[in-house]
């Protein structure tokens, strides 16, 4: 085992999975429950679910949102793609001396706002400010708390011919950010995706009883998601390349960079297995919500089996392996 | 108000306490809730209290202890000081590239060590990895959820002649951090105290209907927390400077250094408010507990009035009033 926390190893890859595999897994002594974003309590007379994610994302502001609008709506949808309905969420902030007041004010108040909006209720909190140079700006942890319906919860079997779904463009999350950053000569008008997700699941789940599986595909993408998938679930799931939807902007920055929009960020992207059956009235449901307009049908389920692959059907036809995100891509993409 | 976070604003003292009241409860539109360290959830059937706390302890390892078994400890002792009995804890950590692995799992080791001993359950937890100079080494959320029974829940009623007891020697964790930084040329083998409380607070409330509040004096120490439970209750509070149980190193340390032991803080003990009738029933099960050995009385409630203050009666017989801490005393204490 390598002996050195690397960049990669916060960025949702191979080498993520592997930290998490061996040191907390091992130590903490979980099993399935760990490898969900969301843990179930189990508590007497209600299915509590919980979640917690640190963000760190570099630049505090940009495009779309900021620190703190990320953190409510990152926490939401980890609750809500687990068919929970997220009610409360803590939050805690770690702070450099020196930070503007004001700027943390904005923050404060972008996350009060997108509480309202997604109908949480944030309780208790903490603040520690450290140093200068101890800490790069402002870090904050959300932490929430979920009820869900045990005839809601997901997973549920996934069986060949079912449909891989996704509620919009991919990628714009990534290169908005990479452009705020202008590290790289980039820039775009492009917007982050940031939002909450808990509305388009809760009246998903209301339409369809057929879903089976829902992720927000964050760091790593919608490739790295659909791998972790495919080997949890024991199923080879085939998306079409040209089904993708990608912005134009996105798949320009990607040319000219050498990213794939399958391995980018997105923060407020719902991507959900449903059965072939109930694909058109999800899909209709999707398209009813400003962020859910672009949502279409990406990929299938193409067969049950041990050792589950993700493939990418090429445009002329052939098919391509896909793996988890290796190495580091971008850091502190949220 | 200020423009720029300072580190005093971190630091459980004044600053802090205007900028939690100025900024976020203003903006969160919180009261009574935000000002306690444990929320809690009203869920139907169930009363669950749920707390978060950043941990950014420097150094990450000290005597008796390193920022994995006090972020276990320190969000254990918020939920059993409100009366709670806790039950699950995630984690989210975030790292600076290039951070020791074997460490990690020193780390890592101590949580699951303590969280055993505290009987809680790890779950759910987070790992982002930031470049090198953007977090000082590591830093760790832990976010606790706990049952509460509601004949226990605290606050109760104080009333005049109530007793302030502690559970043991002040100011341990703050002078065993100085001396592990070894900023200031001190060398003492004093260890931290911190240490799961859950177990005590659940013996006393078993014991006893009358203990009226709990608190775990941290950052800010016993002194802090008194100024804010007589602002928060209307209560005046005299404490006996004789009466003060401090170990000889803490008190020659505090003498060379010029800081006093009541602003230190304690990661490990046990402050309560106690009906003067149950004052021997109380202490007779603290002294039961090794880290309750050296329980004793440290002064009463005199007055129940609006404007409640905090005053230390002196050896020679007069009174000083004491404040909340003011400015920066001791930066990532905990």
């Amino acid at each position: 085992m390598v002996e050195k926390i690397s960049l990669a190893h916060g960025d949702g890859g191979e080498l993520a999975h592997q930290l998490i595999q061996n040191v907390f897994i091992t130590t903490f002594g979980h099993h399935d429950q760990a490898k969900l974003d969301a843990a179930i309590l189990h508590i007497p007379q209600e299915k509590l679910t919980i979640s917690t994610d640190s963000f760190v994302i570099k630049p505090t502001f940009f495009r779309g949102g900021n620190i703190g609008k990320l953190a409510i709506c990152g926490t939401v949808n980890d609750l809500a793609v687990s068919g929970a309905t997220p009610l409360y969420i803590t939050v805690a902030f770690i702070i450099e001396e020196g930070f503007s007041i004001p700027q943390l004010q904005k923050i404060v108040s972008s996350m009060a706002e997108e509480a309202k909006k997604a109908n949480v209720r944030i309780v208790s909190g903490d603040t520690k400010v450290v140093e200068r140079g101890s800490v790069d700006g402002i870090f904050i942890n959300t932490t929430g708390i979920g009820v869900i319906n045990t005839e809601e919860m997901l997973p549920k079997t996934i069986d060949k011919q079912d449909v891989i779904i996704i509620s919009g463009t991919i990628g714009d999350h990534g290169i908005s950010i990479l452009s705020a950053r202008g590290e790289l000569g980039l820039v775009t008008e492009l917007n982050s995706d940031c939002a909450s997700l808990n509305d388009l699941t809760s009246e998903v789940l209301n339409v369809s009883s057929r879903v089976k599986m829902m992720r927000d595909p964050t760091r790593g993408g919608v490739a790295t998601t659909l791998v972790e998938i495919c080997e949890d679930f024991n199923v080879t799931i085939e998306i079409n390349e040209d089904a993708l939807p990608v912005k134009e902007e996105v798949e320009g920055a990607c040319d000219i960079l050498g990213f794939d929009p399958l391995y980018l960020a997105n923060e407020g992207k719902l991507l959900l297995i449903v059965a072939k059956e109930d694909e058109e009235k999800v899909l209709a449901v999707l398209k009813k919500f400003d962020i859910g307009r672009e949502a279409t049908t990406i990929g299938r389920v193409s067969e049950v089996e041990t050792n589950g692959r993700l493939f990418l059907k090429m445009l002329l036809g052939s098919r391509r392996r896909l793996n988890r995100l290796a190495g580091m891509q971008l850091p502190r993409i949220c």
